[in-house]
């Protein structure tokens, strides 16, 4: 199968996108380019990871029961962006608009990996998805991000927290390694060619900056 | 990764499939090969296709709404096989139980790849499946398949039926094509090395007598 997601879409609008753990600040940007960019007259739509309500009853059911393997938990995340590609994502980019995706495929490669999912096996798995015109990862220290998190009284989820790994008991505490565990795999895929670390061209963009929460 | 289809596993139970389209046969002759073995006192569990728990709901849902894609009825499929797998299908296997199966990961390649949906990547997609001991598949012509199933009263649902191809117009006419556009895709699928076309050794495996119902 061509791997869509190594080569450049033809649809007439622009997929942006941003990646980064919890806390880096990427949903702060990405609200705010928004509205530069509707400002600026362009239209904009912006969709976010693990939103379709397709498999939304399984998820919840799953991480209840405490059931989901972390091959399930992949197939459902994989599921839910298949849909929302589809419903939410390629029409826009057809009808010209510029689509921002807090969240993309590389979240899944990060996740899934760190899990113990097969690195090509999930990379294969997502080779349907369009590659994006520029992906931005917001790199953050895990304490700055974790700090951010407490400061908010962000109540940390189970899975999110990676509390379903082994090893550390406290939330915060596994938190804190899933997010590192993460964080280094997804540097391992920022070689990707369509992964362009963010260099903060402003300090709004500095991910490390109080302001970005 | 190691496409686990391809390569036998190691343990110390046994994996039986059937494969075939509905009406083959092949739901009853298992059913005759589980009372065969337990009388012969062996441990014998039967597992049947799409029947977790997990995306019973999404798969529900998405299919009274005729939201499912290609993608996201195969993505829905892949968790529910996940989930069996490891919860129904490799415990008996490390007890050393018989497992039977009622449809395989190939019930997948042929639907999907009739839906369009890349050949390849669903292959892919499978390779974390154990290859089963011996896989047989029930050929039967379609008429025959077709006038059991009515002979039955047996309602020819939406999806199950193809009808979400276009095509055909009626429920019958279009389960009779998706039918036909499955079992050759099966047939294609037929080459694999984990792959016994069912020679009938006796009548009773005969799928295309009349008691196989």
């Amino acid at each position: 199968m061509v791997n869509n997601l190594t080569s450049p879409h033809e649809y007439p609008g622009k997929l942006f996108v941003v990646e980064g753990i919890d806390g880096s600040g990427k949903t702060t940007q990405l609200g705010l380019l928004a509205k530069w960019l509707i400002a600026e007259g362009h239209r904009v739509f912006v969709t976010e990871w693990n939103s379709s309500a397709l498999v939304k009853a399984a998820t919840k059911t799953g991480k209840r029961k405490n059931a989901l393997t972390p091959m399930t938990f992949s197939l459902l995340h994989a599921t839910d962006f298949a849909d929302r590609l589809l419903y939410k994502i390629i029409p826009p980019l057809k009808a010209g608009m510029i689509v921002l995706a807090d969240r993309y495929a590389y979240t899944a490669f990060a996740r899934d990996a760190t899990r113990g999912v097969d690195r090509q096996w999930v990379r294969e798995l997502y080779s349907f998805a369009v590659r994006p015109d520029l992906a931005l990862y917001f790199r953050v220290p895990i304490d700055v991000s974790l700090d951010r998190l407490m400061a908010r009284r962000v109540k940390l989820k189970f899975y999110e927290a990676g509390m379903d790994l082994a090893g550390a008991r406290t939330r915060p505490r596994a938190s804190a390694c899933f997010r590192a565990r993460c964080w280094t795999s997804m540097i391992g895929w920022s070689t990707n060619s369509a992964w362009k670390r963010s260099t903060p061209p402003a300090a709004s963009w500095n991910s490390s900056a109080s302001s970005a929460t």
